[in-house]
């Protein structure tokens, strides 16, 4: 149990963080008070008698971490680091201006943020990944706290999440849901009955408390309850009234995500949460010393050793890669979802089982802890079938406003995976992954090069992708090539080309075969391999162009829009160059790999077709 | 109780379906029979004795519904509909031919396969979307039956439909669970523990029932009694083994995805599986006849009503349009994430409460729904934050495998939305959606337009989405303008246009401004509404440049690769056209609309800087 005087300081601060919330938004004109108000009590009780953090060091590798998954009740976490001495109260009034940091949603320009909020049910994810990283990598005792809305809940993260932390055991995750029973546009589902959140998230396995979430004892001693919990994490469900503590606002429909007016309508509020003098002194617990270590310095990377010609799909020489980039820098872990024995992340695990972690057949997940575990300043390697990074898009572009570094490798792209068809096939994976902001984009056409660029990823920052391809493909390129993102290869040159093919991945060989048919008919083109997908080599693809005739064929196993192609064509934008394609322009049938790149339009032979028809042979 | 005989000849059933399974995959040489020996009793017991259907007419009304969702098990469905009469059991050996129906994973190639399968832990979303439309749009009493793996139960969306098919008490909805506690590389998360999944669907409101999944008097039972469950779903747990029936198979993990060779390795499993006699005869339960309707004939759209100057967000627009498109035809349904007064779906609702279904904040649900809805025959239009639309990419992937027709509206695109910052900005999704096969991408600048491209949407097949903006913009357009798809609007224009600016949605307001101020020191541009981004106006775009010294700027409110410049990009790929972009390069902060406009380069003083540098101004 709680002294009195704690209960009634965190009372008042709770009143505090009220205040603080509804004149920040008042003063912007927008945001979400009454969602701020309903959280109030458990950020004072979170904040001023659980966590443990040192105010003054946001980096400090013990501080418990927070995660506000209710992303929109911003304003409660800025206020509550406002009254930690984090800054000053003033600054809460720069809510949601442009030169401001307190963003609308919380996001890391924030150092308190470890990860980006505001799509919601992510919230928990980010917390499995950060508890992963104190329970098994760093055996910190520091605590995860996860705060959620009940509205939330209804995305299936959110229980992706919740099986994984009880597979792992996390006992150092908390969870507390703030239901306040309405949503965005309606009353939520299960309105305040909170019997469904407790039921459910004990037959996943938490330890699980209901408490009214506006008494102050009452989640003081769930809180304190939680930190004894061995072996399982613990959901807080706490029973609170949107907009509570304005009578006007409480539980009422139709305030989401407004603003009270300032003037008579702010004051009429302010007046109903009166501050019994300068308000209560906040006593936080520091989190134990620590002896400064230095960062790791990654060891070199052994080169790759294959013979020219030999055969290995570039998805193995990926896991052969990853295991090595493991040996070299011990930040490095893997993450994959029940598909390491067709992505080869098996061969991460087999050399560095403690830093794998299975996330089973939960795509979503399996990013959003990769983001808990980046913002933890380990990085992360996520694989599975790149059809199935589409499943996770959402929490890739959240860990894109995250600016976490992260690096996805997707299997099994394209119609060359052959008979098990277009569910397994990745043909959207370039088009998602170019869209990201600063991202990097990588598809290497054999094992040396794949090698390559996985070490090369490792001193990326921001989000990378990396796309490999079932069949055996032969080697290339000597053993000591370089390949330096945002460069190309040109694989066959001659004085008379009269044609540019750039190509990557199994298209790549089809191109090659491509040239010599046409070769052997007196036709000669050029090929490229564009292994760096995003940059693009825009100064080696315009040079190539202008000596064949400013014209160029992209060839690629993805679908028609947002692939290869319209890198290349953004690479030419301004040169006047003719850029034709071949893709992949419909859905795709089962079938034998080389079938279905001939019948999509892609193999040698429809690639020969095209040039003749281009160069008028 | 199933009597001896019948107990007896299922029995007979479920080992044809296994020794079908067995030789198609190794005629195949790739599939996954072991995943189809533990699902053999189940399917026998669901297709020759619990499901009502008649194998003449695979598109019956009244048929009851079957949804593989563990996709991988394909080949013991083609077997269940060769022994119920469908096909002739020789047309079994082509599975996987590039040729044949029999792909792979099951796709709607075949009219018994109402949705595509094999991307994991959607086929419940699918069952979901079905038995909505037989509760409650069909009023018909045919069951929907969901044959899922216990791997995918790891997927979140799972959960989704779990919740939501409580939600509509959905009695008409059968879930079996094949837990046979094999994944593809390791033992699932629970192996062979039923109870974790028993306890899980009892706790989000399910009729449970744990069975022995190869008893198949059991399983008789099982689906006898859920057929009378009231006012809720039934998930039967069935425990299998992986393999079941060969002895070498049985429970062995390694086999995941592997045919047995032909000859001696396939003779010695089908020798464990003698059949004794022919087998058994099959009798299936017809469903009740029908009354042939004819289709509903669409009455005519009546046209908007706006003037012209008038201030109105096209979210709002889409609201009104939707509500009268859903007076003028009586297959349209809507489906909204809780964000149905932002999307303005809300509209809907208040006209047509019937066909309107809140799907919570669960969006991989609400499209898995949505694509059980359109295989019913209804024309489901889905809408949310067009950034919370990547939540659903699988889904929408495999939508447009599936071959369904379902519009998407995303609201809320882009850095115009202002104050709540970068996780609620669309900024990626017309990426997204151009990356699908044969998809419609449009995006409306005003009311009319707006209500016009809905209109429109109606009568296309496959993927269509409609982008819509949160400010209210101007009308620009006449009432009885048409927008046909694939055109463009040419809005200013001049015989001395030195440059051609496209664009959409709120930055063509800002490029009519740049227009007025360019006009104003004699810089003419000629400005181009590209509401069609996909098909793009490619002859327009082409003229138009051909006539403005071949210059194109493009603008957009969207992230810098994938959208509506590299549409444009495409369109004139071997034209010579020089193609610049305007467009939001990295991820935006919090900040007014217009401010944000202007810092993220897209706004009309930006876009009059970049004009004078292109035409030296």
């Amino acid at each position: 149990m709680a002294a009195t005087q704690e209960v009634t300081n965190l009372q008042t601060l709770a009143r505090k963080l009220r205040i603080h919330s509804l004149r920040a938004t008042s003063e912007a004109g927008s945001g979400h008070p009454t969602s701020c108000l309903s959280a109030a009590d458990l950020v004072s009780a979170l904040f001023f008698h659980a966590m443990r953090f040192d105010p003054k060091n946001p980096v400090h590798p013990h501080n418990d971490r927070f995660v506000l998954s209710k992303g929109h009740a911003a304003p409660v976490l800025y206020a509550a680091l406002a009254e930690a001495g984090v800054w000053p109260v003033e600054r809460l009034l720069t809510l949601r201006n442009l030169t401001s940091d307190l963003e609308g949603h919380p996001t890391p320009r924030i150092p308190w943020v470890g990860a980006a909020t505001g799509s919601l049910g992510q919230g928990l994810s980010v917390g499995v990944g950060m508890a992963l990283n104190g329970k098994y990598l760093e055996k910190s005792d520091y605590r995860v706290y996860v705060l959620m809305g009940d509205g939330e809940i209804a995305e299936g993260s959110v229980w992706e999440a919740a099986a994984l932390a009880t597979h792992y055991r996390l006992e150092n995750l908390i969870g507390i849901i703030d239901v306040n029973g309405l949503g965005q546009s309606q009353r939520t589902m299960y309105d305040h009955d909170t019997a469904v959140y407790h039921n459910r998230f004990a037959a996943f396995g938490w330890h699980t408390v209901t408490i009214d979430g506006h008494d102050i004892s009452a989640i003081v001693a769930a809180l304190d309850q939680a930190q004894s919990v061995k072996d399982r994490p613990t959901m807080i469900v706490a029973r609170t009234l949107k907009g509570k503590g304005v009578s006007f606002l409480e539980d009422r429909d139709g305030w989401h995500g407004k603003p009270l007016k300032k003037g008579e309508e702010l004051d009429k509020a302010l007046s109903e949460l009166p501050l019994n003098g300068s308000g209560a002194a906040t006593k936080i617990a520091s989190p134990p010393g620590v002896s400064l270590r230095s960062a790791p310095v990654p060891a070199p990377f052994t080169p790759p050793d294959y013979k020219l010609g030999e055969k290995v799909a570039t998805r193995t020489a990926y896991g052969t890669a990853l295991a090595k980039l493991g040996t070299s820098n011990p930040l490095i872990v893997a993450l994959d979802g029940d598909t390491k024995n067709s992505t080869f992340a098996e061969k991460f695990l087999a050399a560095h089982k403690d830093r794998y972690f299975e996330s089973f057949i939960a795509e979503q997940n399996m990013v959003g802890a990769a983001v808990g575990l980046a913002a933890c300043g380990k990085i992360p390697f996520v694989s599975t079938f790149a059809a199935f990074l589409s499943r996770a898009f959402d929490h890739i572009r959240m860990a894109a406003i995250s600016g976490v570094t992260i690096k996805y490798a997707g299997s099994h792209c394209g119609v060359s995976i052959g008979e098990d068809g277009p569910s397994q096939m990745g043909l959207e994976d370039i088009a998602m992954m170019r869209a990201i902001p600063h991202s990097t984009v990588l598809y290497p056409s054999d094992a040396v090069s794949t090698e390559r660029l996985v070490a090369a990823e490792a001193s990326l920052k921001g989000t990378t992708y990396l796309r490999t391809s079932r069949p055996a493909t032969p080697v290339l390129y000597a053993n000591n090539e370089e390949f330096p993102v945002g460069g190309s290869k040109v694989l066959r040159s001659s004085p008379t080309d009269q044609l540019t093919v750039v190509a990557a991945g199994v298209t790549l060989h089809e191109a090659l075969s491509a040239h010599e048919i046409l070769k052997a008919i007196g036709a000669n083109v050029r090929v490229i391999d564009a292994y760096s997908v995003k940059p693009i080599d825009t100064k080696g693809i315009i040079s190539a162009a202008s000596q064949t005739r400013q014209r160029v064929l992209v060839v690629e196993d993805h679908y028609y829009d947002g692939g290869l192609g319209d890198a290349v064509l953004n690479a030419v934008a301004t040169h006047g160059v003719q850029v034709h394609k071949l893709a992949v322009t419909e859905v795709p049938r089962s079938g034998k790999p080389e079938e279905l790149l001939d019948a999509y339009g892609i193999g040698a032979r429809r690639i020969v077709e095209k040039v003749k028809s281009l160069i008028g042979n």
